[in-house]
């Protein structure tokens, strides 16, 4: 792998410990491959074994279900611009079932709020009183 | 309203085509008060007319439903900090549904991937090849 | 067209509706070529239409001429940082008259402000009570 | 002034190499007070000097004239959504005839490019060949 | 407190898990007090322990001691203009030592490459070869 | 040199004064070459200048050692994402004797605050009257 700072660990060259982490990636995405990223973060150990169980536990179903995490994981990475970040997360989601059309929609509501956000700023709009009061439900 | 920088208009003083656009977003929203956003974008009224009719179009329920666009766009506020939206998405999320549960797992998962995003960049991680084909779907 | 996540409109493959937006950006730029950027909103024809009339209507002349709106453009995009964004406003620039002591003096601007912008907020400098009552004018 | 992490630096307790620091700001800006980001910075002296004399040098006139810079500052300081920059570079674009109109402009370019920049990202869009040739004038 | 959209849970009130985790967060800190991030993500649950047990492991000395972490997360602060960890960090760098030349060094530090990042993106400035070579050491 | 929208300027074509800046630059920072970054914004001599000329100030050694300013402008690079600046601080951290470990640990501090940045915003979480207190040391 060219490119990255760091230098990846191939499956081959893992120790144990490392090794096992890529198992349990593999099994719980569903896939037959160690992506970049997990084979970059693997050349300090422990921030491989952080961020996995870290990623593994908030992804799982709970009140949200995973294509709706997805979708929201999507939107988060196009609004930092991250080049893989956005190819990982659209690729998950589409084996989740995500279509064109949810596609588009999606990145109509990530254009028009990173537009309003920026806006809000820039006026430095005040929270209506009544809009704090709503916020807690 | 103090604190921005344009002169907000109140309903009371606004034109007939921007007391119009009021009207639609209180009617659209379910809300008997214009938000201090619209009030103020109104200082320049094609940007309200502009915004508005951009933001109810890619609002309506379409693949996506509204509930899970209002936390697509909670999630771009909180990516990208920005105080007024993040009181306003979350007042729309709780009045289309969304409870603590549902709060707590979309913070998760912006906090995750805001931590994911910025270290694909910093490592400078090249997108896998198998993602590239998996990504348009 | 590689590397995007959706799948870009072919100009020959354009419904009628997204056919005449094309042609309207090209009259309107003056251009005789439909720029990628275009050929993949177009992906979601929704998005197409909504964004180009916005920036159709912003981007006309009013009280600021049009090449001082392209150095605007110019100068929000190098700050967020958008390659595509940048070569493309960079290039509309050069066509409306932008010459390399302009393109210098822009770049010294926005050099000098992303660093005085990160130092304000980072020193958390409280808004002085003379600059908040000259704000409005 | 409260607030800032810094100990500020009043006029009255300032060095004599800060003092002359603060007199060329107030004459060069034709304002007759020191406002709260300089007397911040000048808690680190090289740091007040050093910032001051880039920024004095390069928004001095040249090919861009000094309100078209102040512009470009504001539409930088609203990209970055800098409360105290966004204040400071309103204020002082009306002491150089902004008038509403033009601050409502400049807020829609602003907002639209903010959107584009973020879709282009989003959906990673490649520069086109034409506008790469187009780029160096 | 007020402001934050979630409910904070107040020591009184928590879990017994919930109060290990602050108990654990005093003790490994040295204070004695639970300050309102850690009483905000507690509204749900999951979070609380899956930050503090990553911050915890993370910023235990190593290669690095905890005052340059200190420094390094502050930097993270300011470059992302985060007004709460702002504050916390250069609390905490206070108590380790950090003096008033230290943080102006740091924050002359921040100015100047939020500068020259800027800078880099904006031009497109490609990655030397040399030094695409000496990256990995 | 392709990829920058500027004209960049090789040491043969330099004027004796910027000439004189990339052979500083040489020599101040240990090497034989002239970065593309300085190149590129030799196309804007007194931008040349005055980054040089502040950038050469701030990292000379003072209470923070060179390592540590270079690790502090990393991360800062590591969190705006650009790609030349990640590049290039890595390898200047790497002749300064940054090794795997320390770039491990600084990687995992940077994901540590991203992640507690945007939460810290995202839930609106305000600063602790004790720690504003202890901020100013």
């Amino acid at each position: 792998m060219e490119g990255t700072i760091a230098t990846p660990v191939a499956y081959e060259d893992a120790s144990p410990e490392v090794r096992a982490v890529y198992d349990d990636i593999m099994e719980t995405k569903g896939i037959d491959f160690v992506p970049n990223f997990w084979r970059t973060v693997a050349s300090h150990p422990p921030l491989l074994r952080d961020i996995w169980e870290s990623l593994k536990a908030t992804m799982a179903p709970g009140r949200l279900d995973v294509l709706t995490k997805e979708l929201i994981a999507l939107a988060v990475s196009a609004t930092n611009g991250c080049d893989y970040c956005i190819n990982s997360h659209t690729a998950a989601a589409r084996m989740l079932g995500m279509d064109d059309e949810m596609l588009g929609e999606l990145m109509a509501v990530v254009g028009v709020f990173n537009r309003t956000n920026k806006l809000s700023d820039a006026y430095q709009v005040p929270v209506d009183e009544r809009i704090k009061k709503a916020v807690r439900g």
